[in-house]
């Protein structure tokens, strides 16, 4: 089993010539000093980190996965020693703002950098994972004292951060948190309750946690609005423990180098983080970053197991392929660099001219089609990190807007397809091994047991759709996502996906605006289409960002590569669009668009 | 988490009112006895037993797992007992001849036997589920004197058996198995070679095993008309032990409770089984009943994963569902009468009105969908169950040709997309658990990690796919599934989903004619399209089974229960088959149909 390899090279080909990040960068004078030569270099750099230093700790992540010992945890060996040279790198602090000790660059390193990380060990990339949410949120809702005491410790990955959010009975509905905060005289509070789920609530990578707790004040209401922010760390500046504790942690399907904690708080000593009342405003500037950061690691475990089928398919002979010759000499695969068998080719295979499992038409169309997932995906979150940066630092305020807006819609659409490819996607890349993708041995087992969670954290994919219809779509009447469609044609070039996504585009904004009618007749119609919808606009996104690849394909060292991909999702892919708009249709009270 | 429990009033709905297996029985003499009342009271008893000695012994199986020490398998604590206990009861023998010690019955008393065992202990279950194609393979190919020492102790499942075929470089491509046989001058054979994944190459749940070995004769050709059958027991008759050796068994992602083992044989003495050079023959009688059999797998795993996700969805409560009251009363949930809630109510829960899960509308569809998936399968397995039996036994050499035609053609069909289901659609299954199904608290997951082998084992998902399209539709020019087609399209019955269900076999018939006419002049194509044709049959299928059951529906106990799932099918499972037909049209050189 080899370890991940960042594909550097397809990475920039994406960023540099598909979406041109420099020159969309150039508006934004807070990242003047982020050309492409310093772009480059920095992957690069990434590249060789993530490859030769986190990669190879994944399956002793999953073998020996964390271990908990009277309410310490232990992380799986090289953990701990590759986080400290991580973070002492600067990697954490990458787009953190320079005046709270980070480099200021574009969140689509970011982007780039946390994608890798997940694809060459989920486990423990959750562990930094968690660390530009609450940075930002603390930036944005803490007091000073709190921020001159733990902002530049977070902005670098000094010390880690969690949140703690879930409780037994309080998963998908926060409103439903019963953890109490008690405040005292000296204007700390005392907490009191217990939290589920907290990835990295306890572990030895760091000298410090910091948690950030939902909590709430005696007199405040029941639901959501009662609940507030609070800061509580593992240990205070005089070096005593917090009483935090952490009473378990869970037997997982995958993810077994992150620890899943239960956390205790027994008048646990902590501080407000904003207003009272206010901690899940607070709370969502954390998820949101989180949700886009999901979505990449579903591009990255959809990545790292695409690159051990690729690599598997080329290396290991299986029967006949049909049109094949009857001994069939190497480069027969399909006209691409990587097509030579790298492995041995065993005597009783060669004897009787059994073909590269690549050669096989439905093996092809599998890898072929969870490539176009990868490029396509890879575009849209890339795309999307561009406008968090946009959004935060254009000068046109319309500019901004636009930024915001295609975040909001996107942000739900990318968790949700990415995730939900990763496990489904990943267990068709682990289908190209046949019996050896069931066992350990090579790998790819773990990729898909690991992928399974993302569709359910940070919200579940199905509070994904509901966010985006309801919350994002309906809520202005369908008239943001008609305008993100209309900007968005404007890039589908002249290519072979340019008219079917076109198509498409017109056919979702038909449907939109049919839905929002159809909607305000009917409080539940929203939810019961909602996933056919998200579904519907993912694909056309994946169409959008197809039609981008096309164009750009020439500027690519090996163009072939990159047109099979795209040729792949208007096969394989967009045929799903039809069939989701069809879903929907028959549920509206007049003829379907 | 509860165990199993096997669903028998929904068994017996589907054979007698849905498919009215006794009026289709009626007509084979070897079943004379086999009446309503003697098929309801043996569904009784094996629900007992399922219910209360396999399945709970689930967890321990995927947690303790089955334990190699040198060369020794221990299968986990209580294994060995079910097993004594389950022979001695007679119930391997259940369609065996009585004249080897069988019990005589029809194919689909059997067929609810391991759909149910696999739901309730799919480890366990490996263990008998290969004896009978076993002595199906050694009751028409074994010598009498192999038959007289062999056949009965398989018939009865006193000794297990195994299917020796895989080998390091030979997979799927049986072609290439590399192990030798030298005669001897007495007439037996020794065995020299390594098999890799044997299920149950060793174990302690019977005194003996025997394998069924695929192997080469010094002068035979290469390729898959080299091979012959070879018999070796783990023990002979005077109770010395073979040459044959457990070198390990796998880590794997879940079917811990079987163990799949790597089987070595140092002159190995032996008996061949049928002529020389037709070993693949032989195994094919094995093969084909093992491939019903994991079909039945894949709805016995879909199964148990819908029951714990049912059961979960009706007993927790989160948010408040669109269009719900203030406080949710129990009983607010969809019309049946399971739809009560089990479990407690938390106080925080009642307080602020959240609603169980399955009042939320993207929960209910997922579990709609999923019994849709269970009961449409259910009636496509059991009636193929029951024209295996009409093939042997119907008196009209007609009838038994249409059965036998109806087998080949619904066999890969069914191992494929069943197996696909339990796997992806028991994901989906675990989504209703939110992050306690990721978890093993709820054992929803153990499901879906050994859910995951089905999809590869017994010929992978992909060569069913060619198995149906090359090697059954297009050898007669798709004559024979338009045949099956017409005849089918008789009992559609005038529900629902007769008119779409007629419509999709109409296309289906005009595409399968297209795409014959097309691929006498490409070779290839339908190595491109095999996977979405039998998608597409599949889909047609299920509606046709769903039409069937829309029709029984008033029969039942719970009408609404089934009506629910049947409009299910039509409205999130029959879209699909537009999108496949669209998929493959795409490839065909002339106008699509």
């Amino acid at each position: 089993m080899n370890a991940y390899q960042v594909p550097v090279d397809a990475l920039n080909h994406i960023l540099f010539n598909v979406l041109q990040a420099p020159r969309q960068l150039a508006a934004l004078p807070a990242f003047a000093e982020a050309d492409e030569a310093l772009m480059r270099q920095l992957l690069d750099e990434m590249g060789k980190l993530v490859s030769g230093r986190i990669a190879p700790l994944n399956r002793v992540g999953d073998e020996l996965g964390a271990q908990w010992h009277g309410g310490a945890v232990t992380m799986p060996p090289g953990f701990r020693d590759a986080y400290q040279a991580f973070w002492q790198a600067g990697w954490p602090a990458l787009s953190a703002a320079p005046e709270d000790g980070g480099q200021g660059l574009p969140a689509v390193l970011d982007a780039a950098l946390y994608e890798s990380l997940s694809a060459a060990n989920h486990g423990w990339t959750m562990a930094p994972g968690l660390l530009h949410g609450a940075y930002e949120c603390l930036k944005h809702h803490g007091s000073e004292a709190l921020k001159s005491q733990y902002l530049q410790k977070i902005a670098t990955g000094e010390w880690l951060a969690t949140m703690c959010l879930t409780e037994p009975h309080a998963g998908s509905d926060l409103g439903l948190c019963a953890t109490r905060a008690l405040p005292q005289a000296d204007g700390t509070y005392l907490l009191n309750g217990t939290k589920i789920f907290i990835s990295g609530g306890e572990h030895d990578l760091t000298d410090n946690i910091v948690h950030l707790v939902l909590a709430r004040l005696p007199d405040a209401p029941p639901g959501p609005k009662g609940l507030s922010l609070f800061l509580v760390p593992k240990f205070y500046a005089d070096g005593s423990r917090s009483a935090v504790v952490c009473e378990r942690i869970e037997e997982k399907m995958g993810l077994h180098g992150s620890p899943t904690c239960v956390m205790r708080f027994d008048d646990a000593r902590g501080w407000i983080v904003g207003a009272p009342g206010k901690g899940l405003n607070a709370m969502f500037v954390m998820m949101n970053a989180a949700r886009l950061h999901v979505a990449l690691q579903g591009i990255g475990l959809l990545s790292a197991a695409w690159q051990k089928a690729d690599a598997y398919a080329h290396e290991r002979k299986q029967m006949r392929a049909p049109g094949a010759k009857e001994t069939s000499p190497s480069g027969d695969g399909p006209p691409r660099a990587a097509s030579a068998p790298r492995g041995q080719r065993s005597r009783a295979a060669a004897s009787v001219g059994a073909s590269f499992i690549i050669e096989h038409p439905a093996m092809q169309r599998t890898l072929n089609t969870q490539r176009a997932w990868l490029d396509a995906s890879r575009v849209l979150a890339y795309q999307t990190a561009l406008e968090l940066d946009i959004a935060k630092h254009h000068p046109d305020p319309a500019r901004r807007q636009q930024a915001e807006r295609w975040c909001a819609l996107t942000t739900p659409v990318l968790k949700s397809a990415c995730t939900h490819q990763a496990f489904h996607g990943g267990s068709d890349c682990l289908q190209v091994f046949g019996g050896h993708g069931y066992v350990r041995e090579w790998g790819i087992e773990q990729h898909v047991r690991d992928a399974r969670v993302a569709m359910i954290y940070e919200g579940t994919n199905e509070i994904q759709a509901i966010d985006l219809l309801v919350r994002k779509v309906l809520a202005d009447g369908g008239a943001g996502l008609c305008a993100l469609l209309d900007h968005a044609c404007a890039d589908l070039g002249s290519g072979a996906l340019a008219a079917p996504v076109s198509a498409c585009f017109d056919r979702l904004q038909a449907l939109t605006r049919a839905l929002a009618g159809a909607c305000a007749h009917d409080a539940t119609l929203a939810y019961w289409v909602a996933d056919d919808y998200l579904r519907a606009v993912a694909i056309a996104l994946l169409g959008w960002a197809g039609a981008r690849l096309e164009a750009a394909a020439d500027a690519a060292p090996e163009p072939q590569r990159w047109r099979a991909a795209t040729q792949a999702l208007g096969r394989w892919v967009l045929p799903e669009f039809d069939m989701r708009c069809a879903i929907i249709s028959q549920r509206l009270p007049v003829a379907a668009p």
